[in-house]
């Protein structure tokens, strides 16, 4: 690292290597990891300009650029949902109290706290006091806030449903949704998040069960190659099923404090859904028969897990394939003829980089200081940073600085862009293979309880061991342990023992995890 | 028309230029605009598959292909706007309910009618008849749902604003807004709907002004560019402005019934939610001043437009930048082997054409016959079908339909892409100048009270009349024609007059209609 210090601007009084120690000094500097996880989460999420808590308990502003993230992540997701022969649509905000009492499964397991509209119109205060509900304008039937919409949509479909014709349906729906946590915390549980919800209808229980195992391979894909978090594949047990699902798939990824954080569900309803709704088709043979279905989605949650899968004690490590801008130019000037020369280079820079589709902002406002946009871009997770000074500018070179491990190299301005194109590559590799490394170091095996809780408490991560299967035995060793079973996993070998709690026989190891 | 019918398929025993009359027959067949044209408007939204009234008094399910159009009016909008230097952000659903009462002129103005949320969680009925609401769960103060967000945003903006160095603030939001309306119509006005609103903040008032006329400027060129829809612009009366706005800017567009459609706004807000909600700057010279603010929006009602001002009575007319699919390929077959061979040729050209960045859906399901799929693809506005037969395998042609004209050509495959390029081009020139030859023909001057209702009665659409500017007369005009002050419009001539109602002064002519 800092191989190539070669030229030190005598206007900043401090090395290049210490422009990051310069900015541990400033204002914006974040509690490390070690000191407190949780704090260095919730003070990234601000400091990185990402989100912040609003006036309205539990809601939270998405920041324009933390929102530029959610948007390279909607765009890829949007485009993986419609290769796979997905349109999205809309449905209602509001869903009739009454229709959360059809599907018996899903009012029991569905969290009841939610937002109730019962009025529909404020009036002036009597006593001059602003304005106050209007107590004659009360809803015959309260309406609900969704929470989630398969009530709604099914209750939809009915109409859209004659024939196997009409089959398959392959909605998705990207929208806001309420659930009233008492707990928050920003992206990982608020009251109002942003999500997708897909919603499928088929004629056949094969066929319902394909989807859903390929929506989950979706999810999956996308967690891996764009927001370079490695992740496994399973399904849920019956404790932690979707309410009203007969299967739920999930994908789990590993944060850098040894917890899990679920980060996306796909699930097989069964007939469940077009029984509550009577959404019945008639099949080939003419045949009445009811509508299978999947739902799966994911939300801003996944921010959270982009967050703390790669971020550091300098602020947030970017995947360029999200970053907002992958790529800032900072020139390094003492006067206002070298800032015009250098900014000519750089927007020659950026218009090259730009034809590669790499996207560049080039800040060469003088309101800051350059130590001061160092530290702010490295907090903002800029994968790369380019700086160019006066001496650059002779010799023909600049400095790079890439952000996930914080090396420097001084280049040619020759080939810089096919330089910067193939160490956008690089870093997202990088990325990924850290946090592949961190999750093969953090997952182990126990074959005992003893084992599952040393490893839990001393090492954290997943543990892979034998369960009978019961919900009973999962329940005893949550209460244990607080541990949960992540998932049953597709892949990997599939050993035989005996649970470490019963001693029953098992299939397979499942994997436990402290979890988000 | 029709003038190359050269091949006549016997198998279904009626002509090419009878597919359309034979449409008619078919369970989808609309009212005639001339008929009814409320009715007809109706029909089209839920035949074509564009909307449909959902089971919550007063919201839509907007379908797939409705939402395609709509997803394609937000890709060209957005990238405006990001162009125009604006980002992306998102704010809360919820607005407690005393910010309603600190901007004066928005709580009067602003409609009352909206969903307020009061409760926050569900129980299960101790009658065991389903859940009903906790009465225990009452909010302190009620949540309103927004139906706009000046109020949260500003109140966000306090605390991102200290110094002219953290301005302007060029934010966007796409989002669902809920205004309880009693009357409801699919897209044009709903109980929920979705826009987008751009909330700025400013150092100066020039700058918020120049802001207000960019973005109307956006606007325009959106609704004449993409939707091929021309609109008039130019600032509305106080009586029609925003409620807390000092300026009001607006696009009015002619629906085919001689109605006038406000079809986006951009408002200048001067300093007023900055006093409201106390957001201060400290300007170059170091002295405090409040924020200068605009806000703008269009919305889901521009559906309503674009399905009104180009459609006909055989249905949908979608401008080609606009469409879900510009092209459908209709193959015309009497046995599988055939099928098969022009099935082959149809991709080719399906390739060819999605090369060229056009896009196409080769409809080859043999569930529907092609007379069914030439009536649906009309109704649904595809601009151009292509038909292909056995006979056309031969003779290596196409026979092309274009469905703003219904005129049919039969051209060859060979160089049929660069063909449909162009034509697609055409289209789009060619609904915009029908358009804009209608509101011309459709505006008229008035320089009496009785011939602005002679005008008004008679033939309908735009009336250029003058005013005395006062809401007064405005109110009174209004009182006895029904037709409101569309906007003072920024182009054409300005020609002094006297006020058709007062015979006092006038500026300028102003422009009556009927609205939606």
């Amino acid at each position: 690292m800092n191989k190539f210090i070669y030229f030190v601007p005598q206007f900043f009084k401090y090395k290049r290597n210490k422009y990051h120690t310069k900015s541990k000094d400033m204002a914006k500097e974040l509690t490390s990891r070690s000191e407190n996880y949780s704090q260095w989460y919730n003070e990234l999420v601000v400091k990185a300009d990402l989100a912040e808590n609003s006036a309205v308990r539990g809601s939270m502003v998405i920041k324009p650029y933390g929102y530029a993230i959610w948007e390279k992540m909607q765009a890829e997701l949007d485009r993986m949902f419609k290769e796979t022969g997905h349109m999205n649509a809309y449905f209602p905000l509001f869903i009739p109290k009454s229709f959360f009492s059809k599907e018996a499964d899903h009012v029991e397991g569905f969290a009841k706290e939610c937002a109730i509209v019962t009025h529909y119109r404020l009036m002036n205060d009597p006593d001059g006091n602003g304005v106050v509900v209007d107590p004659n304008a009360k809803l015959e039937e309260e309406l609900i806030v969704r929470p989630t919409s398969e009530t709604i949509i099914w209750n939809t479909y009915k109409n859209w449903i004659q024939s196997y014709r009409d089959l398959p349906i392959l909605c998705n729906q990207w929208a806001n949704v309420v659930r009233w946590e008492m707990r928050t915390r920003l992206f990982l549980r608020t009251a109002e998040f942003l999500w997708q919800e897909g919603h499928t209808a088929h004629a056949t229980k094969q066929e319902a069960l394909d989807e859903t195992e390929k929506m989950v391979n979706v999810y999956a894909d996308f967690a891996e190659k764009f927001m370079a978090v490695p992740v496994i594949k399973g399904a849920k047990s019956e404790n932690e099923r979707f309410a009203g699902a007969l299967e739920t798939y999930t994908i789990e990824a590993l944060m850098q404090d040894g917890k899990a954080l679920q980060s996306g569900t796909s699930h097989f309803l069964g007939q469940n859904f077009a029984k509550a709704f009577d959404v019945k088709f008639a099949n080939k043979d003419g045949k009445e028969d009811y509508v299978w279905a999947t739902s799966w989605g994911v939300s801003t949650r996944l921010m959270g897990a982009l967050i703390m899968a790669h971020s550091d004690d300098n602020g947030l490590v970017l995947p360029p394939k999200l970053a907002p801008f992958q790529v800032v130019i900072v020139p390094i000037y003492r006067n206002e003829e070298q800032l015009k020369a250098i900014s000519e280079k750089a927007n020659e820079i950026s218009a090259k980089l730009k034809d590669r589709g790499i996207s560049v902002k080039v800040d060469d406002l003088d309101t800051k200081k350059p130590g001061w946009k160092f530290a702010e871009y490295e907090l903002k997770g800029v994968p790369v940073r380019i700086a160019m000074g006066p001496r650059d500018l002779e010799n023909g070179t600049v400095e790079i600085a890439r952000r996930d491990t914080l090396e420097k190299n001084v280049v040619p301005v020759d080939g810089v862009d096919q330089y910067i194109d193939d160490l956008l590559e690089e870093i997202q590799q990088t990325i990924f293979q850290k946090a592949l490394d961190y999750r093969t170091e953090h997952t182990t095996r126990a074959d005992t309880m003893e084992e599952l809780k040393d490893m839990l408490d001393n090492k954290g991560g997943f543990v892979l061991a034998h369960w009978d299967g019961t919900p009973e035995t999962e329940q005893k060793i949550k209460d244990e342990t607080k541990a949960t079973i992540r998932c049953i996993p597709f892949e990997g070998e599939k050993e035989e023992g005996k649970c470490i709690y019963s001693g029953k026989p098992s299939a397979q190891r499942v994997l436990f995890a402290y979890a988000y």
